[in-house]
């Protein structure tokens, strides 16, 4: 049985893009401060074979990538962090587990988490945010092209705040991983970003969130005013977690100064 | 066949191990400073399954661990970076390569190289360093537990510091993987160190020996005073090194503050 959800949030995917309707409790939470939710602009996406590859989504052309393959071609400089990233999460992640995207963009994470969770129990649940509307129409574009209907009704999005991950994911679901990807979106306005305030008190619900065994992963993009003061942040708090509860580590590139770093907290 | 060596550095192990004799030239490079190449400590060892394990050395009960488990255990909390720096070097290394074991100390690092190179062609060869001579005396007397005469006659040990890395090893040799662990020896006297300035002519050293498709593996301590300056210069140096020919990464706990960090420096 899927877990029971709070009345405003077992609105179906298709009724909430259709009507852009929240709760009032949605549309603004008392840990969401306007000025610092900044909108992050979106692209326009297509479910090419292409684009599913780089969402690290396997294809009938390219499988499923391992650890292995990715870490090695992570130092060889041949696979991208986010690749490293989605390997991991296959490892984590189990069938039938609820999970949180805390940025959609582009939906290529929810699609990725989609298909680690969805099986035919149709048990698993993917609760994607974006504090702008259209990155969640875009996500849900995305997933009606990637998968069918069925499927993508395991999927609800929220266009809000990644700050109030606690306000939509029903308290009995154990959350196995929030993933978080940080800063501009790839391709987009790299003006438009999160921002470190909002990222901190994220990071404080998704700990409180994780069930034990479960992961925290935030991929920081760098490479933009603002973007070393919220990789401060965020190592900032995983440094705080304490040791007997957490295991926290970082993957980073050195030559390439703006390439994004990967951050994994385990809650043991 | 094996690669020819030059006639001083062709003396059998256990005839360097007799004597303790070098040519001048090993004894005292220009770009070796004594006051710089201070001595380590080691401390004796007996190659009992417990520490073929910790050395990554497979044995009956622990096979091989892989990249996999090595970096799902390292982000979990379970396994050491020591742990992925072996499973990633059994990915560049294949048999009958030439290796560099750049700091012997115990000769875990050693041994777990000769293994990866040993195979019936006996063309492999692991040249390993030390600035203390008991250090080398260590490492051969682990390895001759651990390995008959024969494997360990693929080990060419010098007690020299590691920024002389070129003069032990034969110029026509392609080198598929140097190995640094850096700062005190873990079970060892933390105020007997490697330093900053011979780490960074080893590092230099061995960019220049490498071959393409090669690994420079460092390990670096932080727990002791200067072990955070060690860290900056390899960081410096790995930050120096052009994106087109080189991908460096670092793989760090951030809630250990002094858990050792690993940076890999692969060539292209």
């Amino acid at each position: 049985m899927p877990p029971p959800l709070h009345p405003p949030l077992s609105l179906r995917l298709h009724l909430l893009l259709r009507s852009q309707t929240l709760t009032p409790l949605l549309r603004r939470g008392s840990s969401c401060d306007a000025p610092l939710c900044r909108t992050r602009r979106y692209i326009s996406v297509r479910a090419s074979a292409a684009q599913l590859a780089s969402a690290g989504v396997a294809t009938a052309q390219q499988p499923e990538l391992g650890v292995e393959e990715a870490v090695v071609g992570f130092v060889t400089g041949k696979r991208k962090a986010t690749e490293v990233a989605h390997a991991v999460w296959r490892n984590i992640v189990q069938k039938g587990d609820t999970v949180v995207d805390a940025t959609c963009g582009n939906g290529n994470d929810t699609l990725a988490l989609l298909k680690m969770v969805a099986d035919e129990t149709a048990r698993g649940r993917v609760y994607g945010m974006d504090i702008q509307d259209s990155a969640i129409e875009s996500t849900s574009s995305f997933l009606k092209m990637a998968v069918g209907d069925e499927r993508q009704g395991l999927v609800k999005l929220f266009p809000i705040c990644h700050s109030r991950i606690e306000e939509i994911v029903p308290k009995d679901a154990p959350v196995r991983l929030v993933a978080f990807n940080l800063g501009y979106l790839p391709g987009g306005d790299k003006t438009v970003i999160t921002v470190p305030r909002t990222t901190e008190l994220a990071l404080q619900a998704a700990s409180r969130l994780l069930s034990s065994g479960g992961l925290i992963s935030v991929l920081v993009y760098i490479g933009h005013p603002g973007g070393r003061d919220e990789l401060d942040v965020v190592e900032s708090f995983a440094s705080s977690l304490p040791v007997d509860t957490w295991a926290t580590c970082k993957l980073q590139m050195i030559n390439r100064p703006i390439a994004p770093v990967l951050i994994l907290l385990n809650k043991k």
